[in-house]
């Protein structure tokens, strides 16, 4: 079984600024590496949370990885396909 | 001046499968790349586009790059940050 990637945040429907909040967060606290997931409408968010990280907050750190993905959903009615992101930022510090 | 890149398709508001109808169509006319691009909230249709041209419809290809940044936009109410993606698929045939 894959190990969970440690330093995950998790995009949904809050406000941006929380998600920015938690990646700067755990960038502070020491993390080497932060990951950036979203699923379906959320996957803009996600985007806008790395930017808005990189550009107005974390010195030293860049986009390593942007990876997309589809990933298949249990619905009540049914299974159904959603695309994925994953945006990796690290510290190059 | 940059030359504008051919073979790309801007993501906006309509259905996905208008999207990637035109991706697969620059394809099968022969492109050996295309560029998905979108901003704002049409990112995650973007990536759908993607995943769905790839997944159901084209052999052969596959992502290149994924590049995201931010632009600023002239807005009636003054300049305004969006968050904007590129993703470039190549055929390797």
């Amino acid at each position: 079984m894959q190990q969970p990637r440690e330093n995950t945040v998790f995009v949904g429907n809050k406000p941006v600024m929380n998600y920015v909040l938690a990646v700067v967060t755990q960038f502070n606290n020491g993390a080497p590496e932060v990951a950036i997931k979203a699923r379906g409408k959320a996957i803009s968010r996600a985007v806008d949370t790395a930017e808005i990280a990189l550009n107005r907050f974390l010195e030293g750190v860049t986009k390593k990885e942007i990876l997309t993905s589809t990933e298949i959903i249990d619905t009540d009615t049914g299974k159904t396909n959603v695309s994925s992101i994953e945006i990796i930022l690290a510290n190059n510090k």
